[in-house]
């Protein structure tokens, strides 16, 4: 990268983004594209249809950005003001691009529709402007340069905006002349808390290179460590960063991009030539559903079991009615009897079975809501522990699903060592 | 509403929002509670987490605006930036507030946490700022008024955001002293496009009073049908077109409010005192997963299959070794014997099955990608169709699930008529 960035800032208008009935997803498919030149955006404004808004954010943006990409209001209706903005802001009229009638002309055409006065509107172009093409829509995009900043005005359909950002990403990139710097590493964690990861590099890795931009996402379940470099030069750093993280976290991370739990507990039986089952009760078919969403997933699992009451705990998994009546459908000993019903069943080689508390009812003194116990294994070798989570339904049925698969991961890899979670939240020693 | 409107303005925060790796819908639901109360948003700013911009972004805010709801850049790693801006624009220390210490104490002590530095870093508030509750997360919210402008701070984390919108948009209310004019009544479709909606409504309603506004929100797998008015003069206008909707879509509507398809299936299955049971191959658990999503479930489901291979299908549910040979897994013929197992297995009283192609891979000439039979009813009246719904994966399952879920919903109404999704798709008359 150079020394000084270039200056990005996105102008989105729309009443419809304004008033959170559309949520905007356009910004960040620009910024992701940008991000991939290796440009960062610096500053994203979003206002509704206002004229003299509009025209007030732009001709601050020109005054200090190097790019403005303008996202909405090219379309047909007397609130698709953007045109209109860049002229005034320019200081030139409005004029007929004939470029923009042939293609309304020809986009009418293949519909068999009638050219009306409303789409002309979208061929009337800031004098200048010239025109990007809208391989999609009706309505063309169009750039013009004020001063030392270039302007480009998109279509907010994200259908249309896709394509035409190709093309103006391909003739940037060309332009710049520059190879990719920005090179972006991801890690993949579970089990791990921001606050706790945050401190753990603070209190182990105090020499931490600036060049070597750390961030996080936390999402659930997984957590997503972000090491961002800015040049080719801090490859070396971004590295010893990566292998001092693999040392810290160890074996909370589940891999690099993109990986899920799901995935990986996948990968890991493939290589196995093996085959989970799940038996959930709490988790109700989440278990088995991440692991499905997955393409190429019928190859590590087959057989899914939801035993939501104890009668079809009995009857499906052969758990037996002693065990119920003497240690609770939420119990080490029922949720045992499950994953060897499931490895039964399914003739699988590995199972995950969780029976818990889910809430909002259901808890009681000596098993709150959030009480889990988990299985999982072989049948030569079960594991089995209980936990205690208690937040909401639907994060405590996704946490605790991907309890199930991360253990079952660690048991593939060898991993004796106990996750930083179990600790925090046993609830008995096993 | 007054004369001069509320200046109302967003100030978003965040590197993982600016480089698009996350799509902002913090400030929709901002947007949306705010626009219940008839105050709409006059600007919106999103900067990553850059102590300078952030803060020439707020002082600019603050010197035009009434009210700036910050958002995100609370949390306890060093890149959350907004505690520190908010204190350097009112000219004031950070310092340590007792009140959100006891907060992130009882925090820890409730998930048997250890607290630490990075989290308390989080009680380092403006001195004098206000503190507002987070009953979910470790991250306090917080106010400050700076000449007339009051700015409020909070999370980043959607479900810690929307608790805390709670509270701040009641007392809101209460401040302005006005009642809440504004009514939104939402009805929740499924199997209806937004396109055909409109066009639907614009055919058959031309009379639309101009003081009803209708506004649609596509999801999947449902769409939201808004109906808003502004004043309670409206009331009647508003329940004729709801009317008129009814009569429109009929069927199609599942409820009104946040109703979902699962909690209709679940409603009037505890009407009738019935249980039902799913058999699943490419949702892969997800029908039992979102049943198992509405607190209370249990009521009316007690046990699900997922059988994912052919094994396992007649292994679990009894399906024939001959009726998979002849007409392949995929077929009418193998999803109704997997419901008849899976009614059987449960001892339940309705079923739902599914046998269909995910993809991206498995298609062929005959059945490609997208095809899918489904299997519902009781043992005495099972129905079954076959559709060709070719999305991506992840979709194709959610929708699917739906459609699952909805001809339930329709044999629980006793509607015999077919759903408009199903004329489209259909791959063969049963």
């Amino acid at each position: 990268m150079t020394d000084s960035p270039m200056n990005v800032q996105l102008l989105l208008t729309g009443n419809e983004i304004m008033s959170g009935d559309t949520v905007d997803s356009n910004s960040a498919m620009i910024a992701q594209q940008l991000g991939a030149l290796g440009i960062g955006v610096y500053r994203k404004v979003t206002v509704g249809d206002d004229a003299p808004l509009l025209q007030a954010e732009l001709a601050a943006m020109v005054a200090t950005a190097d790019l403005v990409i303008v996202n909405g209001g090219l379309g047909p209706t007397i609130d698709d003001l953007t045109a209109a903005i860049l002229a005034a802001v320019a200081g030139v009229p409005l004029k007929e691009n004939p470029q923009a009638v042939a293609h309304l002309q020809q986009w009418c055409a293949r519909r068999n529709l009638q050219l009306n006065a409303a789409n002309l509107k979208q061929a009337m172009l800031p004098a200048g402007a010239t025109l990007i093409d809208n391989p999609v829509g009706s309505a063309v995009g169009f750039e013009m340069t004020l001063g030392k900043c270039r302007v480009i005005c998109t279509p907010g359909v994200p259908g249309e905006l896709r394509p035409m950002l190709d093309a103006i990403l391909a003739d940037l990139a060309a332009r710049l002349q520059r190879p990719m710097e920005r090179h972006i590493l991801r890690l993949q964690t579970f089990g791990l808390g921001e606050s706790t990861a945050q401190q753990l590099i603070t209190d182990n890795l105090p020499d931490w290179p600036p060049e070597v931009e750390l961030g996080f996402r936390a999402g659930a379940p997984q957590m997503e460590i972000k090491l961002t470099i800015e040049s080719a030069a801090a490859s070396a750093a971004q590295q010893r960063c990566r292998d001092q993280l693999q040392q810290l976290f160890g074996d909370h991370i589940i891999g690099e991009g993109d990986t899920t739990l799901a995935q990986r507990v996948l990968q890991l039986l493939r290589e196995r030539g093996a085959r989970v089952a799940t038996a959930e009760s709490c988790t109700g078919g989440l278990i088995a559903s991440m692991l499905t969403r997955v393409p190429g997933s019928s190859d590590g699992f087959h057989a899914g079991f939801v035993t939501y009451s104890n009668a079809i705990k009995q009857s499906v998994l052969g758990v037996h009615a002693d065990t119920l009546a003497q240690h609770g459908a939420v119990s080490e000993e029922v949720v045992r009897e499950m994953a060897l019903g499931a490895l039964e069943c399914a003739g699988a080689d590995y199972a995950i079975a969780v029976s818990g508390i889910a809430g909002p009812d259901g808890g009681s003194a000596e098993k709150p809501v959030g009480t889990v116990w988990l299985a999982w294994g072989d049948r030569h070798h079960l594991r089995s522990r209980g936990l205690c989570w208690p937040v909401e339904r639907t994060l405590f049925q996704t946490m605790i699903a991907a309890a199930g698969l991360d253990m079952l991961r660690r048991i593939l890899l060898g991993i004796e060592e106990e996750p930083r979670y179990f600790g925090q939240r046993r609830i008995r020693q096993s």
